[in-house]
């Protein structure tokens, strides 16, 4: 079994090296989050990752959650490991303080997010669900359901779901069925089945507020006729504490491929007592407002499991010794060379931490921006950072998920057949993580939202904003680093994604099918570029750091080579995605539906 | 879950249509090997795989192997499918009839092999392994152990295995520390640990018979001292029955990511008498017999798993209605449209359907060469197919399985959130597809023996000799058929396959690391340009069976859409692979090991 460890180092090199963090956090003003502070913050969040959640992740894995007439009970060691969580003070860390936060920045969670997944995903799940609920809430609730609702979800004593799914819609939430009929004290009776329900029932926490998406008798059809509403598993007395149990129960939980910790629950109600929030019929438009948080939020649970699955692959590749270097014996000690020396083994760890620490630094980037989206008072600082977010959350959703599926593939590739093994707990990083290019919009919905939504829908705009970022720094740079040819690639790679989006936009104006055509292999170049300008900043940096003599010059190093590997092996991807998105439509669409058969 | 179908058109396609196999095995002197008699075996495997093993596939995963003080227990119904397998007389169906074999040509059990593993992988595996123990013991044994052990055998009451692996060594089995003394009576007593045994012990057959590697007293070290045992369950008294337990026993089985049903063992070897097999510290050249065929084994797994998935993804696309297309409703007696008019959806399924069939091809042309290597009687002939066979072999090995990953993954990714659960089966396969690119040799293995060993190891010549057959098949076809385009393409990818070679083997002469930098993106450049060499020969008879007026024009069109599909999505991929290829071994190798740290 690896034992994790939360990779405090390079997180400081991003957020307060690369980003700029403290200055940041200074502007908008949070005046006492100095870098000390942060540090101090990430020594605890190291601790409890490594000491409390990963020790428990592969028992998770193994018992999985347990299920009795409704009733769920979690993996051995999780609700314990919940009630540290929630006395750490942990959960209302980034909240504001006027709901009983500490009122600190959200771009801190972000770290805290990635190394609690890291350590074990399944369990992260459970506060990172109640995200969502609390932001629903403290967009679109009264000031009355704040009251009732979000104290205790702040605190962590009570958690939250989102429950959008139902059986026969997943994406396409305009067809969903579940009513809620009024009543006469103005809440609502609200029936019907949700499925795929993240932490919908367990025993963590003394009450459970569901957000769920309903019709109102006579709404319209699809999804404006879709509205939002709290309905909590114990119904609350007048003074706000939990009362009698609400009609609203765990029908089953899946069993699947893995984050088998994280209780996935159908959950049926039965004119279970419901509150609106919100305007009727608006309930998809606030939803938006935490899907783009959850979305990187499922980015940075990839980002996490490459992490793991690099470290994993590393500690193995470091200890087992298998034949000796092509290039000559380099432990004549023992009776083999380790596994590192060869190339190839090479190819898969480089390719896992030029994935990790150039996926980290776009994910805690996005997370700036969504500060300065929440937090700055510049009106057109804010309307920038809303346009780039709006570009990359698809982006950072699609590209770290799908990348964490190569990733923690090379992690038990490692290994060999012992990779296979449970043991050794990387099979299970595979499989925890495979559900991320799926749940929160799969990889197709992602691209469809960045080519088709975003920019064909901002006629390219949005597109333009964060290029013109692009070839502000390479202008910048070029000429003063050495690292003008990686310069000049990120720049060419820039006209290429310009000149692509031209001519996708061209075609589909005579078809629109050529949209869905190219949307993924556009997401998967648009991440690579993306990445490849966050390491050729980060390598600028580093070299700066080594010419000013830093005693760290072998992390700074490491960097560098780590950057040279990504623009020489990983960028280059660009190039079969290119082809293939000049190919069109035809190749896919020409062929008619009956003529798909088996056979 | 889904229903499994043996592909018994498109098989037909491949073995009569496309590879004349009905020619072939009259040439070879199986006269009565007709397409009929092999469209029968065909429709009785095919019902063999969908009755009886794809039903206890699911079972087999949920229920896995169990072990009690060494006796092990496979899942329900496990046993009494390979009771009726051997009833069937599926076990002998293609060893010669002198051991009690029905003499039919080795190629035939290919799709059969296909088929069994795409129904269930772990059953499969059982009949599997026993293949490796024959043709060892055809090859290599004395007539007095072909007596003892083959009949048994051959008809299925015994089963077999290969003991290679131990704890400390894998792929570099010079390392391996099993130890065999010699007795008085000829016999030895065999002393080790071996692990990773698929098979080594079960309750489906009479006896197992283990062919082991272990070292004799005073044997040289490394490679060069290894030899080979036989060594029963139950020895055998004068008669060749069943008689006392040996000292073999299986001390554990793996808890694994996936082929549950398949018992992977550590076996303790306590002084088990052992015969010797072939001759002294000569064990891995008589490996090597088998280890082709058990390659090419495995990349049909690949493949089964590829079919399987593709199979199971279409159903649903079929089945699940959600958004419309933007193209306009397709299916307006629905509240949506069926997934396949989704293009990125349909990208997914021609990925895999295009994998499955050009795959196919592959593998059974190489079963093809099987067949000249074992029974023309024409050397020239035999020297040309074994050298197609020495290339080939590492590109069906790692191509297929790799794919099969991609493949496998797509088939959950085009379930959206239900591919995740395990109902549906799409998890299971892609689980248990996964330890493919890892047993018999890992991908770097198979990339560095095709670079190294095969391709650098002849000068070229092995690549020579199939470009050869390429060239001569696009010369033949240029300016006959409509796919002049795709005919220029696969030459220009030769002229490409030959020119990284030289420049691979004119850089490695400097630098031994540019072999193994080179060699997996280099292995997989092989294998679409290989596979897209066949997807232009089925092009071409496709388009000749739709001017011959065929009554299956529909089957003949979705080979050529899907052949195009192939040539502008797949093919393509070459393009970042070249990139790869061209960046040599600096990016890798230049990062001192000390610098690979977490953190």
């Amino acid at each position: 079994m690896q034992n994790y460890k939360a990779p405090e180092r390079d997180t400081l090199f991003v957020t307060q090296e690369l980003l700029g963090m403290e200055a940041h956090y200074q502007a908008l003003g949070f005046d006492e989050v100095s870098e000390d502070l942060v540090r101090a913050i990430y020594t605890e969040a190291g601790k409890f990752s490594e000491n409390i959640l990963a020790p428990i992740n592969a028992i998770g894995d193994q018992e999985g959650c347990k299920i009795d007439d409704g009733v769920v009970t979690t993996p051995t060691g999780f609700k314990e490991a919940y009630a540290q969580y929630v006395e750490g003070g942990w959960p209302s860390m980034a909240h504001p303080e006027e709901f009983g936060g500490q009122g600190l920045p959200y771009s801190l969670a972000t770290s805290l997010a990635e190394w609690f997944s890291g350590a074990n995903h399944s369990w992260a799940m459970y506060p990172g669900l109640s995200q969502g609920c609390m932001e629903t809430l403290k967009s679109h609730g009264t000031e009355e359901q704040q009251a009732l609702f979000l104290d205790k979800l702040i605190e962590g004593s009570w958690t939250g779901t989102m429950c959008l799914t139902e059986p026969h819609c997943g994406s396409d939430l305009g067809m969903l069925k579940c009513k809620a009929e009024p009543n006469d004290d103005g809440s609502y009776s609200l029936t019907g089945t949700k499925i795929f329900i993240s932490a919908g029932e367990h025993d963590m926490s003394e009450n459970i507020i569901h957000i769920v998406l309903a019709r109102l008798p006579g709404a319209p059809a699809g999804t404006k006729g879709i509205s939002l509403f709290i309905v909590p598993k114990y119904n609350l007395d007048e003074n706000g504490n939990v009362a009698d149990r609400n009609t609203v129960k765990c029908g089953s939980i899946e069993h699947k491929m893995g984050i088998k910790g994280s209780a996935t629950c159908v959950m049926n109600f039965d004119g279970a007592k419901a509150h609106l929030i919100g305007q009727e019929n608006r309930g998809l438009n606030c939803m938006f407002t935490f899907m783009n948080i959850a979305r990187i939020g499922t980015g940075v649970e990839g980002l996490s499991a490459i992490e793991a699955a690099f470290q994993g692959a590393l500690a193995y590749a470091q200890d087992r010794v298998q034949f000796r270097s092509m290039s000559g014996v380099k432990s004549p000690d023992k009776p083999a060379d380790p596994i590192i020396v060869h190339p190839d083994v090479r190819r898969m760890l480089l390719t896992q931490k030029s994935l990790a620490e150039g996926n980290r630094a776009l994910a805690n980037y996005c997370m700036k921006l969504v500060d300065v989206t929440c937090y700055s008072k510049d009106e057109s600082d804010v309307k920038l950072a809303d346009a780039k977010l709006a570009l990359l959350t698809p982006i950072v959703k699609a590209f770290l998920t799908e990348t964490a599926q190569e990733a923690t593939s090379y992690g038990m590739q490692v290994y060999g057949g012992h990779g296979y093994i449970a043991e050794w707990g990387m099979e299970q990083l595979a499989r925890d993580t495979r559900i991320c290019t799926m749940y929160e919009g799969t990889t197709g919905i992602q691209a469809i939202d960045l080519l088709g939504r975003k920019i064909m829908g901002s006629n390219g705009e949005l597109l333009n904003v964060f290029t013109q970022e692009i070839r502000d720094y390479c202008t910048e740079v070029r000429g003063k680093s050495m690292f003008n040819a990686w310069t000049n690639a990120i720049d060419s790679h820039v006209d290429e994604w310009q000149q692509i989006t031209k001519d996708i936009g061209l075609s589909a104006a005579n078809n629109p099918e050529e949209l869905g055509a190219a949307s993924v292999d556009y997401l998967m170049f648009s991440g690579y570029v993306t990445v490849g300008y966050f390491w050729l900043k980060m390598a600028v940096l580093a070299q700066e750091k080594i010419d000013q003599g830093s005693s760290e010059s072998d992390f700074y190093q490491a960097k560098i080579h780590t950057a040279k590997f990504y623009f020489d092996r990983m960028l280059t991807r660009t190039r079969s995605l290119v082809s293939a998105i000049h190919s069109g439509s035809e190749n896919l669409m020409q062929m008619d539906a009956e003529l798909f058969k088996v056979g």
